[in-house]
């Protein structure tokens, strides 16, 4: 609504659930090119090779696919204006904001609680398009109003404040991008040197903050999850669209909930 | 954005701050008439006779005015569809919501945290505008997915839920209403029997959510704030636009400070 006029065209690519929407978004507004879609193969890897075209107002990507578990490992580079959902892994790994026009996330993975948005924007790319759009919807007033154009939900706020201090002490991002290797390398090791699980995703895509995987026999994975209960484990369910088990490691948790896990997939595989 | 085309005329009352950032915001959308007006008076007092064109799409008024202190007593009777910006006096009252084709409120006053917005709408005024709305804009979207069109602000909305269960402990909205009634005969009594106070509202028009006063002799507004502040009273400045003080009597606020407020005044009175 604020990037693209009803004529232009943007490029999206489509590697999940929540890039899907951003394309349904976006064809209220403009004309849309999938210039790349996984869709066919259960958005089970992120395309490398694709054209955007150089009138493209700009590249739309979502950096990490909480549903099916992929993420851009490498940006891709692109001449055209670079746009980001960038809600479940901003801040887990250092990245050069810069490559980007504008970088939009919900807070409430890795910044803090549900009800703020954060946008990164290059004020540049900004008032180019002739339609009228709703004050509250204009980058350009929240610019203009350093943030505080309506009354800002202040409990939302004052969470990321400390979350952004606890991340600052941990080291800050750099830091925190090293434990969530390890947690990743751990998971995906534990489930790769497996007999009973597997993972989902092209092993060079797979996210960091969303680890998906299956059992090879789909009977058990109702044991497993009852088992993994008994032992103080919830949420590692997968999203209806692919079943399985999904593991969320954003930057909140720490490594010893991983180990947990690991173990306990270990000793379920002993036992099954 | 809702319920206005682009051709078609919608009737607005221009009673504060407010109501005229809403009717900015509704010329972006379609044509505006402003039925009536104070602010020739500076917004002393709320508009009784004004006519409303039969064909007017819906007529808005914005219940209370926060930062000039007044207040629709009576909710005018139309044929037209009503709209109502109630941010400020939302559950402070009982009123016939029915009267509304659509109610919207920041529930940052009565209701909970900053972060939630309510809205009140008669399904039938939807989907009548042929211009494209952002799915989250879509108050159609929100009924749909019950309110839980996007990952809802949690800490907010639990606050809303603390809230509406303490005002249904205290007997509901017209237990609270008699309680607010008090606390702003109070404190208005206070106000019209001293020689230095005066307030700024036409009187049938007063608010019983924020008062506002100003003193006889301005000069002495400092050394009143001061006064007040040493025996613990804060938050009673009047907003820039008006001066003098203002006191906000919302749903939390209990009898008992503005017993003491006016007691400070009284005090204040003797020693002027």
């Amino acid at each position: 609504m604020n990037l693209l006029d009803d004529k232009e065209t943007a490029a999206y690519t489509d590697t999940g659930v929540w890039s899907s929407k951003a394309i349904k978004e976006a064809k209220l507004f403009g004309k849309v090119e999938i210039v790349c879609s996984s869709r066919d193969a259960g958005f089970t890897f992120i395309p490398k090779d694709f054209a955007v075209p150089n009138d493209a107002k700009y590249l739309h990507i979502t950096t990490n696919n909480t549903i099916y578990g992929s993420q851009w490992q490498n940006i891709p580079k692109t001449s055209n204006t670079l746009v980001a959902d960038m809600s479940s892994d901003i801040l887990s790994r250092v990245i050069d904001f810069n490559a980007f026009g504008l970088i939009y996330a919900g807070a409430q993975k890795n910044i803090g609680a549900a009800g703020v948005n954060v946008v990164v924007v290059n004020k540049n790319i900004l008032g180019k398009v002739r339609r009228t759009i709703p004050t509250i919807m204009d980058y350009r007033n929240h610019v203009k109003e350093g943030s505080m154009l309506n009354t800002p939900p202040v409990f939302a706020v004052y969470v990321c404040m400390l979350t952004l201090r606890w991340l600052k002490a941990q080291g800050g991002v750099a830091a925190i991008e090293k434990i969530n290797n390890e947690k990743a390398a751990l998971l995906y090791g534990a489930i790769d040197k497996s007999s009973i699980f597997k993972g989902t995703i092209n092993k060079e895509d797979r996210s960091k903050m969303n680890v998906c995987f299956v059992m090879n026999d789909p009977s058990l994975e109702t044991s497993f999850l009852e088992f993994s209960k008994q032992k103080g484990i919830v949420g590692i369910k997968g999203h209806r669209l692919v079943g399985g088990f999904r593991a969320s490691l954003y930057n909140a948790l720490p490594l010893s909930s991983v180990e947990v896990l690991v173990n306990v997939m270990e000793e379920f595989e002993k036992i099954a």
